[in-house]
């Protein structure tokens, strides 16, 4: 096998742990068939005859990794949020997952979408389709003509919903399996992920055939829990025979048997979040959709303290914005809120563990992404942050301070995920 | 004299009341003078000769109105927030604010900050410049030049500060005095504004004779109040014999006596509550500086209940960013959690009301400002949503919706002050 070297310069940054920010000014990060070798302040001598991708006096930091956005919502970005949970659900969100039916439409939309998502730095992501089989393969290969990593699920929900939007779960088992079949491929870039849309939408059936498909291709398994109190009522309504939301899941096997996402996680008693931690499952926070829809202030230190994994979602169309820098200002802002109201003991995020969550915590779940150390897949987005920060004598981790807060998409000028250069003309 | 008529046809959107929207679908502005005349669904005949600026297809909304905002930190955007109020002032704000004894510096980054202004479409503002007189003058002589409109204040700051940023209070009086006799002309878009940084930087002396001079020019009047409870707890030590923060200002007649905008307000009695609708005193609402500083939440619905004169203020550089769409949504999200969080009473603030905020309510200050009413001057933002909101049926409301949530500077294609076009590449 040839190993192909590549060397990219400029003023590096990235979080290995939450607690702090590695920088390196003028440094050199050294990939070998896209993986990197290593990221060092000096180049050693061996690598003299190779060019060097020279993107001094801009910043170079990882990839975002958003793990929890529904695409088919990707038009109701800003809209409806007068509304709490289940009537936006009602109002907004199912009637224009509908329209997805229409695979025209869908392939307008997702389209947008991930231009959207590669304008504005998100090199992977894990996403809700809507339930319908066809868009959701359009959805799958326009990731993989976009270069960009994913996983992908198709929605399934078969009670509790409008009629439009209601699935035979036998159906929706076999489409799930064909789905899985078709992209569940070792080097792909894109990955399908069982996707119970929520316990209220999804018969005992349902749950159990999923199960069984998460286990028997070893797929992993992404929902929605604890975003409202309204919504914990109605799953306690439906099975009181267990004890909690999370339990739920976790009967059905489907708690971080594969590894799994859960979003939100804004009520959860200290049971669930102690068998979080057991078992591996990653909290999606998404502090903007908690924001819009009033749901609450998900308490994410506590999370941290007690070693369960975060990532950051954006959650479109329940947050407003696909933007990753957008989203990891509202996560402080929500922690610092939370500790002022909800607990004074909390201390609130900074930026470098957001930033952390918004790179490496969330990317754990792709293996080794999100970072710029050795054996990581090179995921990285060139920021030319000269006149945001030009002319001052700024730190490294100033620089980055100044673009996530006053950036804007049009400062990212070059975007690569696993070492290949994302066309951000595509689309 | 002359009548100039001129007439703007689009989407017009905008609030002559906190509760709801008025919107035209392809209707029309008539101005005189700059002054607005009507604005109507149906051209009247007499109007038939006049020539149309067309921007049909297009929305047009009321310039924004930004009521509290630090102009010599604009370098500052983004740095600092791991800090609370009085560390982050001693770290990062007064540092920053020293250079500006330098002109030349303030010319650089007052040219910076009036152009983020007009690009992100702040049609008005009320500034604090820094305790420098020389580049407190160029900050008022840029304004004039860009077309905006401004209340500009020249600190003032005599105990409690670093020596490098302290001032003699018969230097800083004379230093306001000459500020204001140099600006304080009848028919200018610019204005001087008594600024007196806090009651814990001021001296009785100097507080006394700001009053004199607020009373001598008829200026109007602008500070912070209870952002913070280390700070509420210091106005306490230093005025033991006033009971409230509000009472110090009113003690020294630059609470309402003049025309006034008090910052922050998020911890205020009852009684100062009372103080402030009786006097007419305005509240810059700053919700994104209170996120940062984890200052708090500002019972904003309380402040409406009381008929109290509520604006916004992105508060740059205890606020992030200097855009008003982002400050709106800052100000739902903020009211959402003090709903869930300190007070389930709390209906959170609708778009309409934050919206009317950031025109309508903040324009109040400089007359009839931020609105399409009847006498109202043109104010307003030409914004080209096709993109945003292109290809589907969306009510202008929506359009606006989206425009705030997920728009950006860039969609702004066109700015109107008191009736004149801005040139947004002036500087």
């Amino acid at each position: 096998m040839i190993k192909e070297i590549k060397i990219y310069k400029g003023d590096i940054i990235f979080c290995e742990s939450p607690d702090k920010f590695t920088t390196l000014e003028n440094g050199y990060i050294i990939t070998e068939n896209n993986k990197i070798k290593e990221t060092v302040q000096e180049l050693p001598a061996e690598y003299s005859d190779i060019e060097i991708l020279d993107f001094s006096e801009n910043l170079i930091i990882p990839g975002f990794v958003d793990i929890h956005l529904h695409a088919p919502q990707f038009e109701n970005l800003g809209l409806g949020y007068d509304n709490e949970l289940l009537p936006w659900l009602e109002n907004y969100t199912f009637p224009e997952e509908a329209k997805f039916s229409d695979t025209k439409y869908a392939e307008e939309i997702y389209k947008k979408f991930i231009k959207a998502l590669y304008m504005h730095g998100t090199a992977r992501s894990v996403v809700f389709s809507s339930l319908h089989l066809e868009s959701t393969e359009i959805l799958a290969d326009l990731f993989l003509e976009s270069g960009l990593g994913a996983y992908i699920g198709k929605v399934n929900m078969d009670r509790n919903s409008p009629s439009y939007l209601t699935e035979n779960y036998k159906k929706s088992l076999e489409e799930t399996e064909y789905f899985i079949k078709k992209y569940n491929k070792p080097d792909s870039m894109i990955k399908p992920i069982i996707t119970p849309r929520f316990i209220p939408t999804c018969t005992p059936e349902l749950m159990d055939g999923l199960s069984k498909l998460s286990e028997k291709y070893n797929v992993p398994v992404q929902s929605h829990l604890s975003e409202n109190l309204s919504e914990i009522e109605w799953v306690k309504e439906l099975h009181k025979e267990i004890e909690t939301y999370a339990g739920v899941y976790n009967h059905y096997k489907m708690f971080g048997d594969r590894p799994t996402i859960m979003a939100h996680c804004i009520h959860n008693t200290d049971d669930e979040i102690k068998l979080m931690k057991e078992k591996g499952v990653f909290v999606a926070h998404c502090p903007t959709s908690n924001f819009n829809l009033s749901s609450g202030i998900a308490p994410i230190r506590k999370f941290l303290d007690n070693n369960v994994k975060v990532g950051i979602g954006t959650d479109i169309a329940g947050g407003h914005t696909i933007s990753i820098p957008e989203t990891i200002i509202s996560a402080i802002h929500a922690s610092k809120m939370y500790s002022v109201y909800a607990d004074r003991t909390f201390h609130s995020l900074s930026i470098s563990e957001a930033f952390f969550m918004a790179t490496k915590g969330g990317g754990e779940f792709f293996g080794k992404v999100g970072s710029f150390e050795k054996d990581y897949e090179f995921d990285a987005l060139i920021i030319n942050d000269n006149e945001l920060s030009g002319g001052s004598n700024k730190t490294i981790q100033e620089r980055l301070e100044k673009y996530i807060y006053f950036g804007a998409k049009e400062d990212i000028i070059k975007m690569f995920v696993s070492g290949k250069e994302i066309n951000r003309e595509r689309f």
